[in-house]
């Protein structure tokens, strides 16, 4: 028997191999170092692999790198220095066979990389963050998006992503919201099967399938004041039916790596937290991959958390409890073999480790064809069908807050059009976290999109000016800014947020709105890891610019870039036409300017609730019915509810239906409605089928999404639109924390949003 | 045997009274009809039994009658038409001699009020509200106020208190913020044992003992948002470290009256609580008293909770989870009896409940002496010892926030003094929510108490204008302000909040400052009971009107009189000295004036964190380590912390020792400090003793409250303070969620706040 033999299987050569290997191999495959430390470049552009890199190989063998193609402030690596499709394909290629070569046992190492939406290197396809891509509603097309970004990544030689983030976001002020998918956990949990879908694919040892790693388990999106891995305070029924159920379905989907979360929950760290890693996703929902931590969780067992004494206690800690590998720490790696050592963990725990690792790396292929064509890596890279991909994905999560007067769409020969505002030609700004910079020319802005459109339209002119930046408070850009908009005829102003983090590419001159290279920017981010805000209006000058050129009494459209809600009351107010982007990616500017000239009719709604203000926290639509009623100054209502959206045209509901409308406990109804396309323009409708119980023996939430259907409708068109009622729509976590389908009457949602629509009744009989 | 004989064991006598009872009558013992409308009041003002009394005793009985002397918009009765404490007394006992003589057994009523500070009712001495005696940090004076509470209202026939409040706040936008002692579980715990011993003294049948209820059982202070009544979203953990400790200090206190709280915990409403109510109350703690409801808090459970589809179903859900009797709603007596029939509850679940009912009733001798004294109601009510209370606890609880350039205390001969503001001479905005309309003299405003305090002072002049109201934009009383402030040599400026009900007497003229007696006042409530807030800031013109004194130039101070926290950043950097009183109640006048002019030496302590902007919350002192760091606008470090407050002398810390440094697991060391008063002026410091685990199984706050004193110290002296730490100091709730002392390194701070003293280390060793 031999490891090698691919004809064997995996778990014969899993077992062979781990029987040839030593304690400190074992441990080896448990730690993920840098991997943007494993070479440097040479003058004529080959890569040299590092001595660290050699040496860590060589004292018992490296399991993962991290990152090795990441592009950031943090790695250092720019565009100046960085490396095509191409040359990253060929440098993991390298470095995985100088490990192949060089190892006692010729274990490959398995890549892993950010790709959230998109791979974080250059070059590679930047689609709109899953906020947007949560906006769509859309999970066909982000599987089909997920599968674009795996082809891109495993072109490069990467094997596994840190993706998706099924964070169920509770709290707005959290700068990590723009990476959601929204508050609602059955939203969440469609996109997650989505993801592992399109990620993984049919096969994970395919040439464009990547491993899905679920992040982050478990209650990350339930922190404490929305702070960035603070605890999450929540009870065990609310932690399953809301930030698990995500997770649950993505394992039922066949994912193979969850990645463990920052924060505790009620004083036990996710990271060494047996009853979620065993008890739940192994005994439970019989998980059979591996664990990672998030990075660097490890040490904050001992700083921060401080559930451990000592390196070794940490370390034994998160082993014991269900961790299999440790992401680009040093708490493997350092105390592993001392808490073998002292009796901490035996060597049979290193194995059943190691032993899930070695699986995965079988099953990605990685012993057979450890190898990535760099030809096909500049091929794929970046290619028109990914890039049409990042289109659709933009056009479709853009959400239409507000579109007063018919502001929009916009006459394309409208005369002159004034871009307005801090992002309106910002690339990096409508990227979102986890990006690398990219060369010029692949990311479109507002400005660019418009510009493009208009073209051929001989009667307009673009005017430009940036105004201000995100946050600082200059108004040395209102003259220019008010020039240009005095001279328009409409006005579109892009304001919002920034998670872009600086590349050293420069800045923009407010005066004149031209770029200026400085190789140092003040960075504009607001937003994104470890950017949490504690109030949710713009920040900086924005509301002043905005402010001074409305007095001008012209038509203005509001355009937000960012990656949380924003509360600005005056212009929500004021403004007649208000457009909620987020971060829609490399093509946001073509998706932008196509929908304010009605090219593309909005379909996006919200997945989340838009507060009214920050004092209004924590405000998601499926509350317990108990929620007090009212703040003196406010209600409890947002300003714009969870799955709004407006269109160009009008849909018309009627004729719920609830066959049958008495069903036994286990039985299954369809709910069956037609909706209309009532205006003149084609258009996209998601229809969204919300569930109360009405009685139940713990409570329910006042009304909860339990099926949506996005589909297109011509003018004039009707269609019937069929969901499925059964257990998955009216279960809950009983007293005894099983699930139950309770007998009693079931009130029945199917409409635009979740305010409104047409109500049915569905009676469960015991 | 005889339930009548005095000289049976309770149980013996118990036992022999149910034996009589029919089903009907148990069930009227579960009961607790409103007091109020029990009589009326007759025109030569004496007292008729209403007929709804009368039918509603025929049917089975009245166990209780809930706020019979209770005046307050709610009850109608106002100071025109009410009761004094005399005829208040005469009025209860004219219903239970009716209810004993017209019942069939003779059961006495128990009479339950209203009295967290002073009993809701007209005359009775109002002392301040939880939150300043939470600030007096002396529990010692609150025993005390409690003893005099308790005896006031026994006076008139109360039998039971719905207080002490021991919900320990986590958001101050909760408009019940007032009504608690704060946002520490150990500083709250110690204020319940207060409580307990103070109220329910050394023998419950005692003339001056009244029945102490801990409510809200449990987690209603954890409401999602602040929002009253709202879920609480908390793991098991801290459910116990932090919400339940200072009940289950109250019931091995003694406590013998528990009342249930409207919020669910995870699904499960409190009302219907078996796991509260039952395994922990009763079987970890041993509780042997019994177990109300909150008003109305069973017909949440239909609708509101809706884990019960009928009135049976939620009537059976409370009785079977532990609930002894309604508080004014009318699910058990108009269901229970269907209930019984439908086989939901046995009679033998109405016989626990009703001795239950009936064990305190004569636990507290009401079958023995059920009348009160109505010439001891008049001597002890609003006795001039009880305003002694009042006066010393408002002054130990006013805490001074801020005093730069000495401005304070004021110099007694400081010529013209302008006292201005919306609660410089309100007299109901300083009594807090849950209080009683009062005869004209009995409440002490600030205002009146500088016109007093400077009444011999010949050469000193003092003005007055109000300048606005709380929450309307008004501006017509500016410049009547600005002209006193004119004047003066120098400015109290009087703000804050109101939690005072519209007690139909009048308004003020904001020209003049002059009283308008218009029998209506649009009420300017903005905290209390079901007022929550979305903003932490000022209301109405308030800020305007500072802002524009402020321009003069002169002194100004700021005294709040509120409920909640206020969170003014202008203020706090512009204003050189500000005072926090909170509500004082009929006493604050007084004492904010002799703290002002240096006669009382400020001694109290924040018992909650002051935020500097809502955004911020939550942010209690003890929070786990790893909560986010900051947001991008703010840090996380409060604008004053848990624990502050500033004295007209200055106090030194030195020589921290802790004996021995070494313990075993379960032993005792002692905590010494000298603490010296360096100033010029005596005065009293609370020192706090503060434990930090440095290392633990579970998560651990990063420093929590676990001792305080407050001591008196001359000018110059030196005192030694000790603190025990043994296992109530270092326990914490393990992974089994058991309490376990571990060994390891514990922090040990002592000192002026949360935020500073001296440190030393204490070893716990296996």
């Amino acid at each position: 028997m031999d490891y090698k033999d691919a004809s064997l299987p995996v778990s014969e050569r899993v077992e062979d191999l781990l029987e040839r290997m030593t304690a400190e191999e074992k441990i080896g495959q448990l730690i993920q170092p840098f991997g943007w430390k494993a070479y440097t470049r040479n003058d004529d552009g080959t890569i040299r692999i590092t001595e660290e890199f050699k040496s860590q190989l060589m004292e018992g063998g490296i399991g993962s790198l991290y990152g090795t193609l990441r592009a950031d402030p943090w790695t250092g690596v720019t565009l100046a220095n960085g490396l095509s499709p191409r040359e990253g394909a060929e440098a993991v290629n390298e470095i995985q066979r100088y490990a192949i070569e060089h190892s006692r046992l010729g274990i490959p190492i398995l890549f892993g990389e950010e790709c959230s939406h998109g791979h974080m290197a250059i070059g590679a396809t930047v689609f709109p963050v899953p906020l947007t891509i949560g906006s769509t509603w859309n999970t066909e097309l982000f599987q089909s998006m997920s599968r674009a970004v795996a082809a891109e990544t495993r072109a490069q030689g990467g094997a596994a992503t840190y993706s998706p983030v099924l964070d169920v976001v509770r709290d707005p002020r959290w700068g990590r919201t723009e990476e959601t998918f929204g508050e609602d956990p059955h939203l969440v949990a469609e996109f997650a099967v989505a993801a592992v879908r399109g990620l993984q694919g049919e096969s994970l040892d395919s040439h464009d399938s990547l491993l899905a790693t679920l992040k982050h388990f478990a209650g990350y999106g339930a922190s404490e004041g929305g702070r960035n891995g603070a605890p999450a305070h929540i009870g065990m029924r609310e932690l399953h039916e809301v930030d698990l159920l995500p997770f649950r379905k993505a394992v039922e989907a066949g994912a193979l790596s969850v990645m463990t979360a920052y924060n505790e929950i009620d004083g036990v760290p996710c990271t060494s937290n047996r009853y979620l890693l065993q008890d739940v996703l192994r005994e439970e929902w019989g998980f059979d991959g591996f664990v990672i931590t998030d990075c660097g969780a490890i040490h904050m067992l001992t700083s921060g958390h401080n559930t451990a004494g000592s390196g070794e206690e940490a370390a034994a800690q998160a082993l014991k409890s269900g961790v299999d590998m440790e992401m680009s720490g040093t708490m493997f790696q350092t105390h592993l073999h001392q808490a073998l050592e002292q009796g901490r963990i035996t060597e049979d725990d290193l194995s059943k480790a190691a032993g899930r690792v070695l699986e995965l790396k079988f099953k990605l292929g990685l012993f057979d064809r450890p190898y990535a064509d760099p030809a096909w890596a500049e091929r794929i890279i970046g290619c028109k069908g990914h890039v049409a991909l990042a289109y659709q994905a933009a056009a479709e999560g853009i959400v239409l807050l507000k579109n007063e007067e018919n502001t929009l769409p916009l006459d394309p020969n409208v005369g002159t059009i004034a871009v307005i505002g801090p992002n309106a030609h910002a690339a990096y700004n409508q990227l979102g976290d986890y990006t690398s910079p990219q060369p010029p020319g692949q990311i479109i802005t507002v400005l660019e999109g418009i510009r493009s459109r208009l073209g051929n339209t001989a009667d307009s002119r673009v005017l430009y000016a940036p105004g201000c930046r995100i946050q600082d408070d200059s108004r040395e850009g209102f003259p220019h800014a008010l020039d240009c908009a005095a001279e328009a005829d409409v006005i579109v102003m892009v304001l919002g947020g920034s998670s872009a983090r600086d590349f050293g590419e420069g800045t923009i001159d407010l005066r004149t709105g031209a770029s200026v290279v400085t190789g140092h920017t003040e960075s504009d981010m607001e937003c994104g890891e470890g950017i949490d805000r504690s109030t949710l209006t713009l920040m900086g000058a924005q509301l002043d610019l905005l402010q001074e050129i409305y007095k001008l009494g012209k038509p203005v459209v509001v355009v937000y870039i960012n990656g949380r809600p924003i509360t600005e009351p005056w212009i929500d107010e004021h403004i007649p036409a208000i457009v909620e982007a987020w971060y829609p990616g490399q093509e946001g500017g073509s998706a932008i300017a196509d929908m304010l000239f009605g090219d593309v009719n909005p379909s996006g709604r919200l997945p989340l609730s838009i507060p009214k203000e920050v004092g209004q926290l924590p405000i998601h639509y499926n509350a317990r019915r108990t929620r007090g009623k009212r703040y003196l100054e406010t209600d409890l209502e947002p300003r714009y509810p969870f799955g709004y959206g407006l269109s160009y045209t009008e849909f018309r509901y009627d004729g719920l239906k609830i066959e049958p409308a008495v069903i036994p406990i286990g039985g299954e109804a369809t709910a069956r409605i037609r909706v209309t396309n009532t205006g003149a323009r084609d258009g996209a409708e998601v229809v969204q089928l919300y569930v109360s119980d009405l009685a139940a023996s713990v409570t329910r939430p006042e009304k909860a999404l339990k099926g949506f259907q996005k589909v297109f409708l011509k003018a004039g068109e009707t269609q019937e639109v069929i969901f499925t009622i059964c257990n998955e729509q009216l279960e809950l976590i009983g007293l005894d924390m099983k699930p139950i389908v309770e007998p009693g009457e079931f009130r029945i949602q199917v409409g635009p949003d979740s305010t409104s629509g047409e109500v049915a009744s569905l009676r469960v009989e015991g």
